[in-house]
């Protein structure tokens, strides 16, 4: 079924507020077997109407967000009734839903308050209990002279239109979407390897399944490799993905590499620290995003200065003035001096050029040596060449050493 | 003139991506007196040939992102040329451009990837500095028997899109858009105080003025109040905003906290460390995302456990026993031994309980302690409490701990 998204809101359109109705509505239709087609932006005010009576005729399911509410540019509800030819009726329930409301909160009731009691003759309220404007449902061809699709008008504030989602608007979907419909989508994570490499290792073979679509999405570091199909047509595609790329696909859950190494790390009782030059701290960051992070991290250094790396991590001052701070004995030593410092089970370390300053023709810019600590004095050291911008630069660098760790845990997890 | 956003990319409708690129685009044109009229999203493959034929006679200005790329669903660029009748040529200079890019980085050059050089005949390249697929940009009749818009097709990844667009397209949209309708919009950051404080501060009184609009856009710990209209009648308001948020405003050149932290930091040719408990890195990840961060920022410590306190900054056991790892006293010995141990100019130090775990009736999740050690041993602690979710916390955090230094830093500045 032809599903089209179409958010209403001038605060969209001048890039103050971002969007977060498409992708929640998104995934909770897809274990329907639906998704959306389409989605469309429009600002508040007449804008609505013409873009209504576009998408009509061509939707099958249409969720319209926001102009809902009691503002004069909040037209959703009038335009809809008045493309559909029904009445506006003032629908006694939802007035004393709004009116207890008020009270509740001790808010001045105002006459522009009203319009939002007002029901199009037919539709089905979706109650709201976060707010004051209900949501509502409009079922295809509610007016029989005149073709309409499956129509939601719902609240533009993520926190009520969820609610509404979840309990109102999901019944009602499963009624009309044909059970048969339902697909699967598995995604799998992937670092080390580029786009165009991991489409070239696996492209052409999972494109000749027939009933199997398959999409990339890549961010620094990272491709997704995404296939949607009947869950008996994905086995073979699962196959394929999973004999080509390996140890490569480091989650098939959506979880970051951090989550995952968290949770390697918090079964196995082991611990980490970090010593991070060129990373400034963004291991540390990303490591403690996760829920659980204090019972692996003991500890993290950031060592910018090479003072702070002596000092912090007992970096002798030999090897730094011998092979320069940014150099594969320096990031050893400050690898194992954090696993000492710390007495962790692991340490990681990064030290590189971030830029935009401080390269040479022998280290450019984007020069970075990632090292691991490990027990039994085994350090394993790693050298990258990310030239990018700063953000960049780090996200890749720290994406290179936590996938050290990574496949150092599934080694030892494997044994 | 009637510009339009289309953004391609299934990952967008599947709901695993939030596009980025409207918001940003409309911040870049809004000073030409552009705004978006609506933003189209839809599915890699044949759909963006369908939308593109749609939308042609409609826009006069189309910014098309992503599907540039490499890979067979990448079809923006052979769907427009297709529709415009153009054919497409391999652009000798796009082609070494690539290949230079490629032997950079080592990566291995494969076929797939020459379709990025092809470029429709008449169409300028805008040079993607940090990808591989440049820009285009079709002037509007490019092929006189068809009536087209001004096409700008832009590569999907922020931070290729992002330098083009400021690089290359501001210059050519600066040549398009008649000067007349060009307006000032003006962006005050401000930290401290929550959206509807700020609203309830100036709103009336602003919006009162007539020619100005007024809008506002928050984030965790920060809200932006943005003031449109004709130079001399933003400069009313103006006065009304400084003199009523006063030292609260932090920007009004969009940069970031720890930008104007860095500049601070450098201009009066200080240092700072960083001590972290809560903040769990954020704090160094942010200061060093600032170029020229390693002139100011001598050490930061991860120090989630009561260990990594007492050993890496000297942490008295007793005032943990006694106190709590999240306390006032444990906040102040933690910027006091970052302090002493880097031999910086200022340390900042954060503790408290980001949760969802740990906390307690009496310290529940959100509790955070933020102190300042400067010189004279003069500690200044602050206790907050952001009960949010775990990134949300971190953040308000670290926003809190900054302004204590900000403050300071501009405190001493004026005397």
């Amino acid at each position: 079924m032809h599903a089209i998204v179409l958010n209403t809101g001038t605060e969209l359109l001048l890039g103050d507020v971002q969007d977060a109705h498409l992708a929640f509505i998104a995934r909770q239709i897809f274990p329907l077997g639906l998704r959306i087609e389409e989605r469309r932006t429009v600002s508040d005010g007449v804008a609505i109407r013409e873009t209504l009576a576009e998408i009509f005729p061509r939707a099958e399911i249409l969720f319209v967000t926001g102009g809902l509410g009691p503002t004069t540019d909040d037209i959703t509800r009038e335009a809809a009734a008045e493309l559909l030819g029904l009445k506006l009726i003032r629908d006694p329930e939802v007035m004393s839903a709004i009116l207890e409301r008020f009270a509740t909160r001790g808010i001045q009731f105002t006459a522009r308050v009203e319009r939002q009691a007002f029901v199009p003759a037919g539709a089905e309220v979706l109650p709201n209990r976060s707010g004051t404007a209900p949501g509502l449902y409009l079922r295809a061809n509610l007016n029989p002279h005149f073709r309409s699709p499956h129509l939601f008008l719902l609240p533009g504030p993520p926190r009520e239109l969820q609610p509404i989602f979840e309990r109102s608007v999901m019944p009602i979907l499963h009624s009309i979407v044909p059970p048969s419909n339902s697909l699967e989508c598995r995604i799998y994570r992937i670092t080390g390897i580029g786009e165009s490499l991991v489409e070239e290792a696996i492209g052409e073979r999972i494109s000749a399944i027939s009933g199997v679509e398959l999409g990339y999405c890549s961010r620094p570091g990272d491709v997704d490799v995404r296939i949607i199909g009947k869950s008996n047509m994905l086995e073979q595609a699962d196959k394929i993905i999973r004999a080509t790329l390996g140890d490569s696909i480091y989650s098939m859950s959506e979880a970051t590499l951090e989550e995952v190494i968290v949770e390697l790390l918090t079964k196995r009782r082991e611990t980490l620290s970090l010593a991070e030059s060129c990373t400034g701290g963004l291991l540390a960051n990303r490591i403690t995003n996760v829920p659980g992070a204090s019972r692996v991290l003991l500890g993290g250094y950031v060592v910018y200065s090479n003072q702070a790396k002596m000092d912090a991590l007992d970096v002798d001052l030999k090897l730094i003035e011998r092979y320069g701070a940014v150099s594969e004995p320096v990031g050893r030593a400050l690898a194992e001096g954090a696993r000492m410092r710390a007495r962790s089970t692991y340490a990681l370390s990064t030290t590189g050029i971030a830029g935009p300053g401080g390269g040479s023709s022998e280290k450019p810019v984007g020069t970075v040596y990632v090292a691991l600590a490990s027990p039994e004095n085994e350090i394993i050291a790693k050298k990258l060449f990310f030239p990018s911008d700063r953000e960049t630069f780090k996200e890749l660098a720290a994406q290179a050493a936590f996938d050290l760790l990574r496949k150092k845990l599934m080694s030892r997890s494997s044994q």
